[in-house]
């Protein structure tokens, strides 16, 4: 068990996304001594439900990391969350009775550029469920895209789902050629037709459609040319982004997100060799954010 | 003031959509002695407000024809209704304990078509709000597209607005050129930015997309380059629909709904000379088609 003047010398770094809520304790050794994962963290789908997600993410981190959950009130915390560049959801949330002993709260965004590159300096661009750009460059910071689905987020897990549905039905209505995605798609709806497949995606959201995005790599992989069209358009909008954020001369670039492995190599050469790996997560990016502001309010 | 032996002879009939239900009274002569209109006669959307929304229309029809209200038992309805091309909604119409003297139901295509070509056999092409293609040749039905939005639906008012939104994010990122769209949309919704258009269009459906096409044929009238792609790309689409309609070999093929005089100027030259322009309403046509079944009935 640590003792109590090195509890003090660790920190809470979170990251609060749409869909699940991540924490990390490191110590001043940038060791990570454990984490833990919760639930939606994004307070714009709930001030409450956000507030408990981290909460709970944080006590289990502490928990597997062999801390007592009330040394909750003695750590530092640096949250990260989607949501809060809105400034409405930002002042929410700086009002939030927190368990920590000071919480350093950021968007998502800056805290993933601030754990990629060790440095508040650079820029990113996330693939996931959802897509965005974003760099902060001498305090200015840019955020390019990011607009939601259906109206934007192309080269997202979303927009890539939805591309594949699309050419479903056309496919069917004998508009478009027939891919090898047709069948695979029927039968991961369990459909059979035109009508059902409405039927089941009515009220569907951006994640399901984010889980059917493999599937289009997969057949693109394999030659189809239907799917090689829509991952070549998703691919041009990441290109796109990416020349945005490079205009703003960032020392570093970025590519995060789950659809990273699958899209990176779709996008154009002189994007790619652009690209660093990032060097930390977005939860250590929380850590570093904090210690940031710690040393300027000590200044 | 109308005998009874002729009120007998009179039909109704009723086209019933998404936003409006309309009535028509017809006499054997083909003459529209009155018409009603009502709100959303979709079942799909609520069945008790459909069937309230059929007999204020049908109401409203005979007292615009200078007839009782209560002539409605006398009469004989042809009834066209969105949504009853799914079984179990027809057979919830089916048993409805309707106002008239008979009931005669067909979903809204159907009637559309026997309106247009004063015929059973034909084919028509619909952008509104929605799109769809629809042919009846020797007694089999095909429907093409119709899909919903935004997986489907493509060349339809709703899909041309959701192009316009896309393309002025695109645009205020710096990834799309600037167009002329771009200025009169941020005025029409009264933003500035990307995140005010974002919120604004956060719960909006089909309707509020839909209200924006017109914007998109006027900048690509004055050539504007972003709005001329998605004008073509919409025609692309209608071009396909009306190909595929084709290989159904129908004696007639019509392009029906309220883009029509903006759309059907774009379409391909050899699509555009195929179609004819329809003859009557979908109101009409449920007329004609009420009295082929009654015509059938008496074999």
């Amino acid at each position: 068990m640590l003792k109590n003047a090195d509890v003090e010398k660790l920190f809470l770094g979170i990251d609060g996304g749409g869909s699940k809520c991540k924490a990390i304790v490191m110590n001043e050794n940038n060791d990570i001594l454990g984490s833990g994962i919760s639930g939606p963290g994004n307070p714009a789908y709930g001030f409450e439900q956000a507030t408990n997600s981290i909460t709970e993410a944080a006590t289990l981190a502490l928990i597997n990391a062999g801390l007592e959950a009330t040394a909750l009130s003695k750590l530092n915390a640096g949250v990260g969350l989607a949501g809060v560049n809105l400034p409405t959801l930002y002042a929410k949330m700086q009002a939030w009775q927190h368990p920590f002993k000071e919480m350093f709260l950021a968007h998502d965004l800056l805290i993933a550029c601030f754990g990629a590159h060790h440095s508040i300096n650079g820029a990113v661009i996330v693939s996931g469920t959802g897509s965005c750009g974003f760099s902060c460059v001498d305090g200015q910071e840019a955020l390019i895209g990011g607009h939601g689905f259906p109206q934007g987020d192309q080269g997202s897990g979303a927009w890539f789902g939805l591309q594949a549905i699309k050419q479903l039905l056309l496919s069917l209505d004998g508009i478009s050629a027939p891919s090898l995605m047709d069948n695979v798609l029927l039968k991961k709806l369990s459909c059979t037709n035109a009508t059902s497949i409405v039927d089941i995606i009515a009220d569907k959201n951006a994640t399901f459609y984010a889980q059917l995005a493999n599937l289009v790599f997969d057949a693109a992989e394999q030659g189809d040319i239907v799917a090689l069209a829509i991952v070549k358009e998703g691919a041009e909008y990441v290109n796109s982004i990416v020349r945005v954020l490079l205009t703003k001369k960032p020392s570093r670039i970025s590519m995060l997100g789950g659809l990273t492995s699958r899209l990176k190599s779709w996008l154009d050469d002189d994007i790619q060799t652009q690209l660093s790996e990032p060097l930390s997560s977005p939860e250590v990016g929380a850590v570093f954010y904090a210690r940031s502001k710690i040393v300027e309010q000590s200044k």
